[in-house]
């Protein structure tokens, strides 16, 4: 493959933009790899890794003659790091995101980016529970949607080059706007967690349950809500300050059915369970014909990721 | 290894007993294997794969001479078949169940065992979520837990066979009385999976983001909620008839802290939230550390049964 961005700037360096790296490089469509991020430790460990070509201390020195800038930063610090950015940008240069939020975004970063610079805003559906500079890898994106939520004005040139080196990553694209992106994304992704999150907590409060009895005997169900609810704080914390009322809105509706479930198993109406029971079955069934799943049975030993990439 | 049981009967065929007969030929611990269901095109898939060395009609033909037999039937069904085959049991059998609930099955079959007849409760914390005579396979207790739940009086004798039967099929074995596995498997099976459940089914029925959409973007958090809501439905009502209070319980629990979170959201307490998943994140460190999961990132694209087991 050719290369797409002579230059791409990789502004924060955890596990979305080191996975970006590796896949570049794959891909061969950049042609030369900046990266930073804030903690001086972070920046070490890329530069031992040999994550980027080049590893700089600052955002401003990392975004100059960069022609593809990707902020992989927390959505809660993007404001800030627009701001720094913004006096430094190349004209004609592509700013894009990874951020699990769109409309916040949007706001944040958008009065930073000046004219003769595309932005793009863009969210990759892809992770682990895993984060750091480490824990990126080159597969991560294959088959993968990403969501690109393009700004009204948004030039076609810029956008199809974008949605090039996306697809060239490994990715399919589709276009959202962004409010649209925040509420599919409550229903598909946030609230899911909030619920993970909150029932891995309550295990842990339990006095008269040991933590090591639940750690032991997490075999079906609650293992899996455990590895959901151990991705990172940071990151978390900030999608659900930004994407505040779609997700209050999800949850609403979640606790309504949940409430209507509980007063089936209170009155001990079986039907009503079955009939809930067998239609979210058939939800499944559809998730696994749309190739984002395998119908292998999931019975929680996986193998390495070097096997899973195999 | 040397044979346990002479002649083990599988009442009920579908994941866990199948996966029993295929562990038990794996360890060479059962003479012969009789299996019944209650459906005949089970029973006719049982046998065209040869699941069993004979499969029977009815449940009193198959307990008929047998030294174990194991009620793999939902919880709900148990009474009516205990009753079936009590009279037919041989003196000095050994009955024990799978079901995932231990309280409701010691009242249900209980009254159906005659005196000389060891009445073992018990319940394999292993499963995926297919269901059937097919999708059974030898691999799905290794390193599991198997608890065992012995009434009253139960002799030391039996107890230890039966121990010895399910390490032999590759489980590891604890001790536990019936009020608290059922409380236990509350906080680490049930509520998960009712919450999975209702997820899955709000996801469903929202307008404004069609099903297409849900089933696209599902690649983080709600994949894994479908994989624990494709689960066999008869299952999990009886699961929730049959457990109710310790569901409600923890239920009740689980929305109050829902609540907590969803107020930290409205009211943008980021320290609040940052503080209560960092601690979620510490518990899955401790279920990788007891073995029970990898450390290996799951992003969703797993191998075949086949390459899993290898």
């Amino acid at each position: 493959m050719s290369v797409i961005y002579d230059r791409v700037a990789l502004i924060g360096l955890g596990l979305i933009a080191g996975s970006m790296a590796h896949a570049m490089r794959r891909a061969g469509v950049a042609g030369d790899i900046v990266g930073t991020a804030r903690s001086a430790e972070t920046r070490a460990t890329a530069q031992e890794i040999g994550l980027c070509d080049r590893i700089v201390a600052t955002a401003a020195e990392a975004v100059a003659d960069a022609d593809l800038v990707v902020l992989a930063v927390p959505v809660g610090a993007m404001a800030a790091v627009a701001e720094e950015i913004g006096p430094h940008l190349k004209p004609g240069a592509t700013v894009t995101d990874v951020g699990s939020v769109k409309k916040a975004v949007v706001e944040a970063v958008g009065p930073h980016i000046p004219a003769g610079v595309h932005f793009i805003p863009g969210h990759p559906l892809a992770g682990t529970e895993h984060s750091g500079p480490r824990a990126g890898f080159a597969e991560l994106f294959d088959n993968r949607w990403c969501l690109l939520v393009p700004v009204e004005g948004t030039e076609t040139g810029a956008l199809e080059r974008l949605r090039g080196f996306w697809e060239a990553l490994g990715a399919q694209v589709e276009q959202m706007d962004p409010e649209h992106h925040d509420l599919v994304l409550a229903v598909t992704s946030h609230t899911p967690h909030l619920i993970a999150y909150t029932m891995v907590g309550v295990a842990d409060d339990l006095r008269r349950v040991t933590d090591s009895e639940v750690i032991k005997f997490s075999a079906a169900g609650f293992r899996d809500f455990t590895r959901i609810a151990a991705s990172d704080p940071t990151m978390w914390r900030d999608v659900f300050l930004t994407n505040k009322d779609a997700t209050l809105e999800i949850l609403g509706r979640f606790t309504e059915e949940l409430f209507a479930l509980q007063r089936a198993i209170r009155t001990g109406d079986g039907d009503q369970l079955f009939d809930y029971f067998t239609r979210t079955r058939a939800i499944r069934r559809g998730i696994i014909d749309a190739g984002q799943d395998t119908d292998a049975p999931d019975f929680g030993r996986g193998l390495s990721r070097a096997q899973k990439a195999g």
